[in-house]
């Protein structure tokens, strides 16, 4: 049996305790809750249920957020335990060193901790090796997809990686294939247009300019190469962002769409050059073993499997000495479901090696 | 460290114990060669290299083959061992329960023991827990590419499979490619022409009916199907077999391929009727909760991902309750480096829960 103390029970933290709690080959056991004000510690009679963890979270019985407090409860019992950082903090995934040495197991979706300065990375590596403890975080990159799993696998294996290169936005995944698709509509949709209605869908974040920026895919390109050996970094990567220049300083998100319009020429003239190439856009991160690891706006032949991308899938292409001709995984890569059902993927690959029985 | 017994070191075998002897960062040891002639035991002080397995095989100290001696020995040793089955023998594939049941762990890409009768398969899995020993044979479908560890997470998150749908023979997979591709050559082959060339290439089998009969993609779905618990048979399983029914009696190969062309007129029937509803031919087997499991001919739409596949390469798409637009997995599905690194991949998977720590 696992225990699990889970921080930051949002969207995405609820899917998966949900999830887990339904569980019927496997037992866990919720020990803790915490969302930025106040926490919940399981006595360890009574663990935590799916029913039960909100309610007392609003309780007098919840205390204020300590996650020193948290990890010592955590620590402290019996069985071994996983600490789930639902968040998007920087506070909490400085934290991660500290309870891996502690012997506390972390997977989460979080990209902070591996996309931020390389001396956290190098810290969390050597604190799960001391700690003798697993740290896993597939969700980080193309959500519940089998996408760092195969590259570890690739990795260990001995495989050389010739090039990784991949759609890692769902919302530009979604922008691109609609703004750029091999069999375009009478009247396509200006630029501005495309934004506009990924945004009405709840496509983009409230700020369409925090995905054109590129700086969510390039989080996940820094991660995939680290995890491929490669030491990249956020601060040097080249990282084409696609907000145009005079757009960047718009006061708000409405200014921000209002002034759009202004860049639809210069987006469809991209477009007809690759049209003519019998090509679409698409943007893609990619890591390069020699050095031109980079976040861009490229043309695809048709015939290619980034062009035939629909919805808002994700796709990561492998090339590597053994798979010459990339192996390639394609799928939803944003959403609570799918988030979730990565940080199980990661849960199980833990509770396998520790009750490998089960 | 883990011991590996190798039984069958044929062109894969050998590239598996290539692969997994360069191994930096974990430890292998091959304490056992067998072909179906003879076997090497290692003495303890000697373990077996990449260079002398070979000489050692053909040397006087080899001794002929005997299964239940080499687990004994295997058994014997203080490490835990691995027997790597690369034949694709029924008798082998017959002995799993009981090196399971010895403790021995078992890795394969041979289909034999998990397609074949299911009170075999049913043992497998009862002694493997009995043995508390691990049997793993990602190399049965697909061969490297992550297919059954990607069925397993999805099975043992407790999601739900509306279906898998996909195209597993490397061969059929070039055929169909060619004979039915979205942009056809203006002087297209013939489906005897296009299957001569296949074989002239060496993707076919020897005899190319044991491709065209679908036999090994039956194989294949029964095994996905009974790994995500739906207890398919061999004998009962719906198969299209594309050998003309005129030709199932030609006494060669040869025979069969002069023969052939009188089965053209209905491939380009079929083609061409493919086409005018604007979709192509693919050899497809499915997986289907609903009892409706097949393997056949059937038409994808121009824009299906099955649709733009090239070359030799697999494909695979899991539709499910989490995924209902579906993860999709592709790359290619045979040959020699991709089935020996799907067999590093499960011994991998043993190794990291034997030595989490390594």
């Amino acid at each position: 049996m696992l225990n699990l103390a889970i921080i930051g029970p949002g969207l995405v933290g609820s899917e998966f305790i949900s999830q887990v709690l339904k569980s019927t080959t496997r037992t866990f056991r919720i020990i803790a809750v915490s969302n930025s004000k106040r926490m919940v510690l399981s006595q360890t009679t009574a663990p935590l249920t799916n029913s039960s963890w909100k309610t007392q979270l609003e309780s007098p019985s919840a205390t204020p957020t300590d996650l020193a407090k948290l990890a010592a409860h955590a620590a402290s019992q019996q069985e071994p335990c996983v600490v789930v950082d639902c968040t998007s903090s920087d506070a909490v995934a400085e934290c991660y060193p500290v309870w891996l040495r502690m012997g506390l197991h972390v997977i989460t979706p979080n990209k902070k901790a591996f996309s931020g300065p390389l001396p956290l990375w190098d810290d969390i590596q050597k604190a799960a090796k001391e700690g003798k403890a697993h740290v896993f975080h597939e969700s980080t990159v193309g959500a519940g997809l089998p996408i760092l799993s195969t590259l570890r696998d690739l990795i260990e294996t001995g495989d050389d990686i010739t090039r990784i290169e991949g759609i890692f936005s769902g919302t530009l995944s979604y922008l691109f294939n609609n703004f750029s698709s091999p069999n375009p509509p009478t009247t396509p949709s200006t630029f501005s247009q495309t934004v506009s209605t990924a945004k009405s869908l709840g496509y983009t974040e409230p700020d369409p300019r925090d995905d054109l920026n590129g700086m969510d895919v390039a989080r996940k390109v820094v991660i995939l190469g680290r995890c491929a050996g490669i030491p990249l970094d956020l601060t040097t990567l080249h990282v084409e962002n696609m907000v145009p220049e005079q757009l960047r300083n718009a006061p708000n998100a409405d200014a921000f769409m209002q002034q759009l319009p202004e860049a639809d020429a210069h987006f469809a003239k991209l477009n007809e050059d690759a049209r003519k190439e019998q090509c679409v856009l698409r943007y893609v991160g990619c890591v390069d073993p020699n050095g031109q690891s980079s976040v861009k706006l490229a043309k695809y032949p048709l015939a290619h499997p980034f062009a035939a991308l629909t919805g808002s899938d994700n796709v990561i292409a492998f090339t590597t000495r053994i798979f010459p001709s990339p192996l390639i995984v394609q799928g939803a890569g944003a959403g609570a479901a799918v988030t979730a059902f990565g940080m199980f993927c990661d849960l199980l690959k833990i509770d396998r090696i520790l009750s490998p029985h089960a």
